[in-house]
């Protein structure tokens, strides 16, 4: 059996990329022990590229009430909800590592309302996939129910604009045909001793 | 009457924006006449708006086999098959600027069968459509099709990635209760002699 | 570029038709300045064009405590709801000049929930496009609520037989894919000093 | 237990009716039997059961190549899929009697892709049926679908037009809760002998 | 015209069939008359048909709160939510029978929300195609709502699986394109005397 | 922490079951090394076990033209698209042993139109897809599609009766809130050595 491609596009050699991009694509690939097919498949299109990381630093990496394994649940939600392999294989990966839960990746990507979760968490997904399937829809009320969880009004930008900015990714990853890399399936489910 | 809410929230002041939000508000000002609420209710993140306004300089000004034209009528058809009034009446009216035409906005958003366009143009919308309603079933005849519509591969990329782009944008529209300014609703409806 | 089309159907000269359509459609030319196409269109079925104006005069023209820009409103809602560019269009302009409100016919036709309309329209547009899309689901909570909102019965009739009759109404401009006048765009849109 | 409502509404009686309305309502009883709840029900307005009426027989009474069997599947066939129970169970009771066929109203009814009728009766109803629920998407596809199973362009505007009234006419009678006449579920199942 | 074929795949002959196969359709035809296209269907494959009966059997005919009649109506408006010919028409019968009342099938098949029928059944009713439809969104505030009801967590039980069999029983009937016998249309519409 | 339910009903000790179902627990615990929470859940109801486990075994240890590992993404397939943990992450792990391919599991739940499974696979399972949600629709070319990709009429039957019974079975677990075993997410990932 050939290679699977990871992307319906060009994937550029690293030696061919700009300066910038090649420096993050080796520092992730420094920190995580491969690279991520979403760095070398968007790649093709560095503005894309440099835009799309920027956007997803500015959600993913700043201060926020959202746990970091919280921001990842969003991810795997909405991408389960979206049927976006990439998304869920690959942040599914993460989610686990983040929780340090093995469980969890599979619960929130299949139907979150079932999964080892706090109430809480359930109304943060809840939303989230409100606004992942049916942002028109968004009221006043949406807003008074995570309040009364909880949640501030920044919270609430957040977790609409991770599940908005996936609502992207997702579709880039279908046009794509992305590829999840082979270490992301089995990533934060062993335990490490 | 008051003046109605541009967001759900916070609306930072000119003066108390970093000076490169500030330079590019003025920017459009200038060129537009006005400032685009999308401008002042992103601000309130400003590196969400950094990262969203360079993802979209990088899809919508890059050289493309795609016209001006074209591009904003796959917002338009996208934006309007979700239901966000800002960006259909927003990109309505720089589709009409564009495209010199004060009725293609209306036909695009409501139903682009319908609408004075080629058939080239109807089957880029059909693709652009399936990338906002249901991107997990797009497949190789979906490639197929666009190409022979005269479609290369990097035009596919452009019409998949705007339609991508604007799932976020319609969703933080949607998120923030974005209003339209009244400029828009007019713009590029009467000739201009 | 030739004249498009206006109907898939043929169009009747007007001397060709019965007297009583000739008459209604030089009365409704002398009115408007214009004929619009949906008299022309149907007029190619004499019986169902009378029967078709007698029920939308019924509708549109008793005394009923709704305004006219209301029973207007309820005809660009749920006809944006079935994505159609003839309804939303022509009465978008009705909607315009009756409201005397240049935004309101796009604000209701794209999301009503976030257009400048009072709490009592959102309660009445929101019952009239579940009449156009699930009415099926129609029970005595929906009345309660509209009477909760201050409509009597009498009201609640016309919100829903106004849907109905517009169920039909988008469903012969689907069919016939009855083209708008082009004078319906900019009407209403400019203040006459 | 007490009789049940016939409409969510006041229903008038006969001798308060206008005369030509109760002429219609004892024309029907004397050649029925009974009289159908539709015709009382929608007595409440007198100027939209005129109306209603006058289309109702332009479309079903008119000269058609479509059969009057053929006309009452498309109402059965449409109704069914909008949950409609006046409609399927009296116009069904029609079709039986009209195809003298004791099982075709329930087939159609229920899933017409399995009923013993036509594959141009097949084409004939799934064209109805995109009429019904999806009429937005009515292309130059189906008029040629239709026309090789022998429709001519006006059988097509008989099929749509019928599938259009009845989308009015469903409307109504969920939102009155119509209620079916006991007569109907019978009639035209036991061959008279 | 030839018999309609009863199913899209070969039907055994009585005398093929194993004994006790044989000897539960010998018993069905006894009682009923004639051997319903279920048993003559699925007999196919002995091993499936013994596991269906089997399954049926421990639903329909156990001690339960819940009347024949009642599980009836589960198989009735699941079946019509399913679109299910075999089903609605077979289980309309047995309904028809078991509640002594004519109507109820039609009623319940195709809109139970105005079906002559208890609150407490039409929240039985409502879960049941929850059930039928959106399973995975089952919560405990559907439990609560049935207990409010009257419903123990076994008649809870016996909904939910009565729904899920025929979730089954619906699509084998449409894999196999299961035809309803002729018996069945009219069965318990006309009063014995 | 507590230990989690598996079941929102009463789970039987194994001592308290008939010696049947204790068998048949005791069996496939000393195979797999664990008790899967399907067959303790379903023991709240001995005869519906009993049907259950008989159709199950029925389709899945049948001789068949489907290999062991086809069946399983059936299984996958149809509980991904009906969001049903239980199903997705217990028959994940048996479709990934079976396989012997750690990545195919969530491959197939999630997407199988990107999995990495060959075309007559990918036609199989769009037919099961389609018996799951919109089996009213199935039709003949349907099967005329599967038989060119080699499927005889026999492994027609196969792929729509397991996609039938997992569509009870789903519903079950919903019903139910059947509690995947932890033993189950890592199962198949790891080669043995």
């Amino acid at each position: 059996m050939t290679t699977p491609k990871i992307s319906r596009y060009p994937v550029p050699k690293l030696e061919d990329l700009p300066d910038d991009i090649r420096a993050r694509i080796l520092e992730v690939q420094e920190k995580a022990g491969f690279v991520p097919n979403v760095f070398l498949t968007l790649a093709h299109r560095p503005d894309e590229f440099r835009a799309f990381f920027a956007y997803h630093d500015a959600l993913m990496l700043r201060e926020s009430a959202l746990t970091k394994a919280e921001r990842e649940m969003i991810v795997v939600a909405t991408s389960g909800a979206n049927d976006c392999p990439y998304c869920v294989i690959a942040h599914g990966a993460v989610l686990r590592v983040y929780a340090k839960n093995p469980f969890i990746a599979d619960q929130v990507a299949i139907n979150y309302r079932k999964g080892d979760i706090t109430e809480r968490q359930k109304a943060m997904l809840g939303f989230a996939i409100k606004v992942a399937l049916r942002s028109a829809e968004i009221d006043d009320a949406d807003f008074q129910r995570l309040r009364s969880n909880g949640f501030s009004d920044e919270d609430i930008w957040d977790i609409g604009a991770i599940s908005a900015f996936f609502a992207l990714s997702n579709r880039m990853a279908d046009l794509t045909a992305m590829r999840p890399n082979d270490e992301f399936y089995l990533m934060g489910r062993v335990q490490k001793q």
